[in-house]
């Protein structure tokens, strides 16, 4: 089945820890009037229904602001509100799993920190990468110790699937990320926490975008 | 499709915090040998990878001895280790939207502590309850006030679904919640916790046989 691949390029993922008592809604529509390209809700202290009840707010959100929408590790979530995808870090249901479980439509995204685990992603029929930490984050204190960009750069190498980098990227360091090889950047604090949310990924989509085209013009 | 009816007699629900060192399989062996005769995993800490490698174990060790298992909240995991069911509980997924995304023969069970709930969970499809808190429990520190046996009796004549006591159940109570109209009762720490895991069954599923039985004697 063919399924148009999603745009990447600015990849907010939700943290209800950083709203500073506003609602969940409003930080991804202000992420999205900025230029999100696509919400993932990312909450790990969340009953079961609440996150269904989030989720299928931020379905009915993103389906008419036409922004794909992608659940983290909630396979049953990702179905039951009808998401455009999942995506799976190495401590969520095996990727290949996941796959025989869910449409043949619905996006797979798998978090790999090296080239080992983007290259078993692919081979279990991952959609997309996440790849990080690139930097230090705050985030996900179990991220581990940033890559940088030359792993980063190894990865986007390896795999033939799109590449988000992510971990600690904001407006300053985005661009480099791009040069590096990935498809977009996933941000959480840098959009999620700012006081101004549409301002925040506006400046870290605008810096995306530069690299992006700049990208193109090279050999 | 007509799937035939699970015996609830001896519904045994794991709790790693509780295992004091030994491994989940083996006292879930253990429950098994002493007459457990459904096993549901209720693992709430874990992460989804640990969950469903610990799911997928159980799932083999429960097919062999020829036992339903039952996971509790992770329509994910139950999918993903073709588990016999899943047990949702209010804060889980709503019953009539897991009842859409599982195979038909799929058993849904659905906490309810009162008439309204249980009324509510048969009507979405839920293939059996689980009431409780009947006794006051330290497992599950959010069950609220215990209902006593009056409320747990009342649900059993409201609802034509088989029923399963939870909550403070032991040996020396399990036969009057049979009593009560219970098709069983659903232990955790009288089992799970116990030294001699197979002996601890055993004396439930000895008090649980005596009170089906004396009941079948009643008018």
């Amino acid at each position: 089945m063919h399924v148009p691949e999603p745009n990447y390029s600015l990849y907010v993922i939700t943290d209800s820890r950083l709203a500073a008592g506003r609602s969940i809604r409003d930080i991804v529509a202000g992420a999205i009037q900025g230029g999100a390209t696509c919400i993932q809700v990312r909450e790990k202290e969340m009953s079961t229904r609440d996150l269904y009840h989030l989720s299928l707010q931020l379905r009915a959100l993103t389906r008419e602001k036409q922004v794909p929408l992608i659940i983290n590790d909630r396979l049953d979530i990702a179905l039951a509100v009808g998401a455009d995808g999942i995506h799976l870090g190495q401590e969520d249901l095996p990727a290949a799993v996941a796959r025989r479980l869910i449409p043949p439509e619905m996006i797979l995204g798998v978090s790999a920190e090296n080239v080992r685990q983007a290259l078993e992603a692919q081979a279990a029929g991952a959609n997309y990468l996440g790849v990080g930490a690139v930097y230090a984050t705050s985030t996900k204190p179990d991220a581990g110790e940033p890559m940088g960009l030359a792993a980063l750069a190894e990865i986007c190498r390896r795999v033939e699937l799109p590449v988000v980098g992510i971990g600690g990227i904001h407006a300053g360091n985005a661009g480099e990320v791009i040069a590096a090889g990935a498809r977009g950047v996933a941000v959480v604090s840098c959009v999620v926490a700012a006081e101004r949310v549409a301002g925040a990924a506006r400046a870290v989509a605008g810096k995306v975008q530069e690299a992006l085209f700049s990208d193109r013009g090279r050999p």
